[in-house]
């Protein structure tokens, strides 16, 4: 490997990102390499490196300098390539198999070369396609315990935790979730993007004082409690899955916060399905428990076997984190349902709903819910009751 | 100013003291200064130099590479003289008249040149030998109100906060606190410390399961919640007063945590005169009850005219923050109470107590009331319960 390190930074080309992967010693010398840019050019360039002979591949993926939402850009600093591939050098320690793998990864350039999913798909875009993806919930289960527990003083030891907690200050791409999920849609902002069929429930929202105080005290949350480092962005868009296989992708989003932000981002992704989609409702709301039941049977194991709190393995303690969790996520998910229907960015699975009386009655129910999460957060107590309330709403 | 920086770290001598102060540019050229070491060497040389001439004098404070208490030693790196002199500059533009002025630091050398408060009495030495300070308490509700907020994401912005979030990283005096406060005095440690007679309520606390519920959900909140800028260490050794001025010293445990913390030390330390001081009970009970209401005021005014966060100046959000204020503060108090009595490091109010029964006797109050503010801390909603419990116990 020569020349990779030290170079100043300078967006790839199809034809730079091959050289620059032929450097990696990760292919045969001499090999003839395909480059396709496949990345949707928003925040990122992602390109596919292939050996034409023997078709083994790669990610190579870089950061730009700015971030395109909705048609509108701003600047954005490249460290977030390095807090990316960090956290998925971490995660992928924990849960080798649902994370992918790093091959390699310079700071200056803010590139990651990593595993080619290609034969896998962005989770969001199957199930709008009509796959269920049947052990993508005891994956994420899985991979939510594995990732919040070693992550957390309990798994980590409170002094390696506080050195990842600087490590991970992420100020940049914290303020967007702040302005995004936490602020502008309980306020008329100008980011806000909704039909005007929906004006009469955002105008509710606006004027409803115990929501945005519910909605302030889980920005506060998020502002700061350092339980666990997160993935940030844990949407069914930053999740690849087969019939067989769930990779959790983007970590650029890595901070240190409430451990029920990851969990309520994926009860609010899979419960978008579980309006939309008639068909698979059950399903959904089964992907909805079993994430939650796979993720409290794993984090009590870790919890009793690998606790680095000696004094703190006893059943009260655990009992109490897992609730506030739960707790803690319902919110976090009301706030991501509201946001994803009325706010900057949006979620497909509600904006491809093509008769627009249904699309507009998905996204009313999907702001109801919200609500109710955010304020009713304490008053749901079980994950039964949960998915009761769920099944409610949309039946 | 000459030399001083870039110099490898050595302890400094009275001489050599006087010779690096000669070269800051605080004292007239060719002054002829004296020197003396007035410190307790547990943790940091401290150097009075004094212009012979003109009286004007200042204080060279020098972090030591060690820590030493009760006889014990352990290495302790000196970054920890860094981080109390920014503190110290922090907290000084916040309350300039309760902060001793800043007028050099140096990081290889750990060194800090500030203000000499030789006319000011440490607060608890003072306290021991009858003084009662009559504004200490006023003095002290403004510096929590001043230095809680401005340095939260309310009064600082969310951004500005997580990098100080990261500057005032502070491992190693993190972990001294989590030790002695919050683990060692509930278990059977070797660190503890107490007299024969106090076993069997040492043994109660160790087998109060409840007591240690609590007790790890305090510490929990001690690791996990960046709310504020702490002090860290704010008992009544780290406060110098006279009947006219307060000035709060030695900020070298300062990180970001619950903002409880250091008001729950506050009222700790002043508790012990309500327990040992019967002829000025009321005076220190009154002072505790003018630290918390004059912190009430300040803060709720900051929080009116200086919020950054915009959407969060709801009366509601104040008011929730307050009353987690005031419960997570009287937890802290009630560890702090339980650990000065039992654990490692004591307070001289109670162990200079002469009569062995009447010691033992407020001991025993202290750990009393240091277990009901823990276990009860939720039922305790007003400042008058607080101080009608304190004096029900003591009574």
């Amino acid at each position: 490997m020569i020349g990779t390190t030290h170079l100043a930074y300078e967006p790839l080309t199809e034809s730079s990102a091959a050289a620059f992967a032929s450097q990696l010693g990760i292919f045969e010398e001499g090999a003839i390499l395909a480059s396709n840019e496949i990345g949707d050019g928003n925040l990122n360039l992602v390109f596919r490196i292939t050996d034409k002979q023997t078709g083994k591949s790669i990610i190579l993926k870089q950061a730009l300098p700015y971030a395109k939402v909705v048609g509108e850009s701003w600047p954005l600093t490249l460290q977030r390539a390095k807090i990316e591939s960090e956290a998925l050098k971490i995660f992928g320690k924990m849960c080798p198999d649902l994370v992918p793998a790093v091959y390699f990864s310079d700071e200056q350039m803010a590139i990651t070369a990593m595993e080619d999913l290609s034969s896998l798909s962005i989770a969001r875009t199957g199930f709008i396609q009509g796959k269920t993806y049947p052990l993508l919930s005891s994956h994420l289960g899985q991979y939510l315990a594995k990732t919040l527990f070693y992550t957390s003083d309990y798994g980590l030891g409170t002094d390696k935790k506080r050195l990842l907690v600087k490590e991970f200050t992420n100020p940049e791409l914290c303020k967007i979730t702040e302005d995004l999920i936490f602020t502008d849609p309980f306020f008329d902002s100008a980011t806000n993007s909704f039909e005007e069929e929906l004006r009469s429930e955002v105008e509710k929202i606006w004027s409803d004082e115990e929501l945005k105080f519910h909605a302030s005290l889980l920005k506060k949350s998020f502002l700061t409690e350092t339980e666990a480092l997160l993935h940030g962005d844990l949407h069914t868009g930053s999740i690849f899955a087969s019939e067989n296989e769930t990779k959790v992708i983007d970590p650029e989003f890595a901070f240190y916060g409430p451990a029920g932000f990851d969990i309520g981002q994926v009860f609010a992704n899979l419960a978008f399905q579980v309006i939309v989609n008639e068909k698979d409702r059950d399903t959904f709301l089964g992907h909805i428990g079993t994430t939650w039941t796979t993720f409290v049977a794993e984090f009590t194991t870790l919890w009793k076997t690998e606790n680095k709190e000696i004094h703190s393995i006893g059943e009260q303690l655990l009992s109490f984190n897992l609730q506030k969790f739960f707790t803690d996520a319902l919110g976090f998910a009301g706030c991501e349902m509201i946001r994803r229907t009325i706010g900057l960015a949006h979620v497909a699975d509600l904006d491809t709903v093509e008769d627009k009386l249904r699309r507009i009655e998905t996204k009313k129910q999907a702001i109801s819910i919200g609500k109710m999460l955010i304020k009713d957060r304490e008053e749901i107590k079980t994950i039964s009751d949960f998915l009761s309330v769920l099944h409610e709403f949309v039946g």
